[in-house]
């Protein structure tokens, strides 16, 4: 459905909620990380709305931060690709150029062997991450190391023809090398070489690091250009958001980047003050899935709880029409990775409906009034109940 | 999947019953009004049947009735596209020929500054309806008025290259003037040109009239052709309505259109008369839809009773193998509009299977055995039950 063609420009505000990696995977032992959170302020909001379960990109496909947000703002994350390298780029407000490449990195602790032994090399502190980037710029000239947040780094090839078409290095494991930046297209040899040069340098770099002496890399991406989410709804949307990625994905959608703030209540103040200037505000909050990527179940719960402590600050805040709550994908802690599992949503407005479920959890999210849908169903259905949309057909 | 590759003939008959606007939805008051009707024998269908809801075009998005029905005849409803006037021709056997326009049109109450008071010329009755048609009709020669009910009027304009992308003239509200009939594409300049002296000379015909001083334009079309329902899969449909739209759109799929009968015991003699003529009976009934645009909650409550009144006299009276019923769309009376919200649906026959739920409405059939899922799911659903289709594949 065009959307575009049925916006109007009527409505009242939206406020999207996105818990980074809430979803979550009962087993045998215990509910999700979200059922056992205690949330009586998201409980109510559900009991008050309609309730369900989103699969962001298609049953049993695990999505990347990228594919899950898309899903979410109504774009078909299998039509709609951004690479990682990408979407950092513009969270970190560097520009690509087209011949260039980016790529997401991953400061990583390597043994005496070159065997990957922590993935995010201990999650060191941003003044160190930021140290050793600095290193890196110093002794490199083959490509630019930006510092994004943590253990994260953004590195960007420069060139007229440069190819992207290159495989991760990060294994994804521990106990194994890190991968060759190998070419998945012919025409990306001489990029995988320019890769694998650099990666060699940084190995030389960092070799006296205590914890973060290697690098791996994913995404590697061009600049893409995606119609933004004005173009495809009517809709002028904010973001507000810590981190930089998901600054960036909702930058690369044209909405406006707001603060950036650096917590929560800051994330309040942006909304307190820029309410009037939008249709959609887009608020993140990462902590959840940082705590189920670590297995640290108490801390994605803590996570949750805090987001509900945070949740009528925020409605106050924004003082919109319809409220959603919900995750970009399923971070379950077992697995202390991403995951296919369906994430809960909640939805609450004057229009939105009744269903009997009155406790946010995946559990009594799946009987509810929403059903077990897509993530792009979710926009139109916001803006339907913020009354964005007319009706289609006479 | 094409249906028609798989059509038997040896199925047995299916009867259709859409209840429009039957849809509602609950709120912190109340339930719809469908859950609150009294609905004995409708229970008892749903109890011995599948239950489910129905989403007509898609998650969000508020049907008109042509995509309503054209959706629960398995047309989907973003690929055919029905324009009102069209519709309406078709439902009064006015014959529309290439180049020629028609819209749909709302006999309205202007105030002494030309603003819309009542999008309805507060429902007025056939009779007036008729005279101030044949007014406008013994006045105006550049278009034809035909009454069609109450204050709706269908307008055509002839010629051998009107172009039918001219705006709608309804403001969609009161307190604000009609909308002027600009053209959508430079094409239908001049046709737009047509419309607007049009409209000017039906002011100054109707200019002495206290009810029906106005008239609003909308759904400017041309005639189309869509695949007949033989063709899609093999039935032979009826159409037993007692509305014009929606005998027209059945007409346009190519069913036969029985009666026209008054109300629906003439409707429940129809179906007896013709039970052996086709394989799908559409039986349409349409106060629920009334009374919900109204925002008249015990009337769409009371019209939603006489429905399951006359259902064991339907169902006696078609003698059906399989029996549905459903809607097209929501209106629900909190809103007094069409909306987005998901249809009840019911399927009773000897092979449908059964669930757990045991009454008709909403919060029930949410739990149904047939989900939540697009309309254009029911007909194959319908068709599968009666033993229309053959299996799929070796």
């Amino acid at each position: 459905m065009d959307l575009a063609s049925l916006a109007t420009r009527t409505g009242s505000r939206i406020l999207l909620v996105v818990v980074d990696g809430l979803g979550g995977m009962a087993d045998e032992r215990q509910g999700t990380e979200l059922e056992d959170a205690s949330t009586p302020h998201l409980d109510d909001l559900a009991a008050r709305g309609v309730t369900g379960l989103l699969e962001p990109v298609g049953p049993g496909i695990t999505p990347g931060s990228g594919p899950g947000h898309l899903a979410l703002f109504g774009y078909d994350p299998v039509r709609f690709v951004l690479g990682r390298g990408a979407l950092s780029a513009a969270g970190l407000g560097v520009p690509l150029h087209p011949g260039d490449v980016a790529a997401r990195g991953n400061l990583c602790t390597l043994d005496a062997e070159g065997m990957v032994v922590d993935r995010r090399a201990g999650r060191i502190a941003d003044e160190e991450g930021r140290r050793v980037v600095a290193r890196l710029n110093e002794a490199i000239v083959g490509a630019e190391f930006h510092h994004e947040k943590g253990h994260r780094v953004l590195v960007v090839f420069r060139g007229d023809d440069l190819d992207p078409r290159i495989a991760d290095t990060d294994p994804q494991a521990t106990g194994v090398p890190p991968m060759d930046p190998h070419p998945l297209d012919p025409a990306a040899a001489a990029t995988a070489a320019l890769v694998s040069a650099t990666l060699e340098e940084v190995r030389g770099v960092l070799a006296d690091e205590p914890a973060a002496n290697g690098l791996l890399l994913r995404g590697f991406d061009t600049q893409r250009a995606l119609p933004s989410l004005r173009e495809r709804t009517g809709m002028r949307a904010a973001a507000v958001a810590v981190y930089p990625m998901y600054r960036g994905i909702a930058s690369l959608l044209g909405f406006d980047v707001l603060g950036p703030p650096a917590d929560l209540s800051e994330q309040v103040r942006l909304l307190e003050k820029h309410r009037e200037d939008a249709d959609l505000f887009f608020v993140h909050v990462k902590d959840a899935d940082a705590a189920g990527e670590d297995g640290d179940r108490a801390a994605k719960v803590a996570a949750i709880e805090r987001v509900d402590n945070a949740i009528l600050d925020l409605i106050a805040a924004a003082d919109p029409g319809v409220v959603a709550v919900t995750g970009d994908h399923a971070t379950p802690s077992q697995m202390a990775a991403h995951s296919w599992h369906p994430v809960p949503v909640l939805v609450h407005g004057p229009r939105c409906g009744r269903d009997e479920t009155d406790r946010f959890g995946e559990r009594w999210c799946r009987a509810g009034g929403l059903g077990t849908r897509p993530s792009t169903d979710l926009l139109p259905i916001l803006m339907a109940n913020a009354g964005h949309l007319a009706k289609y057909g006479a």
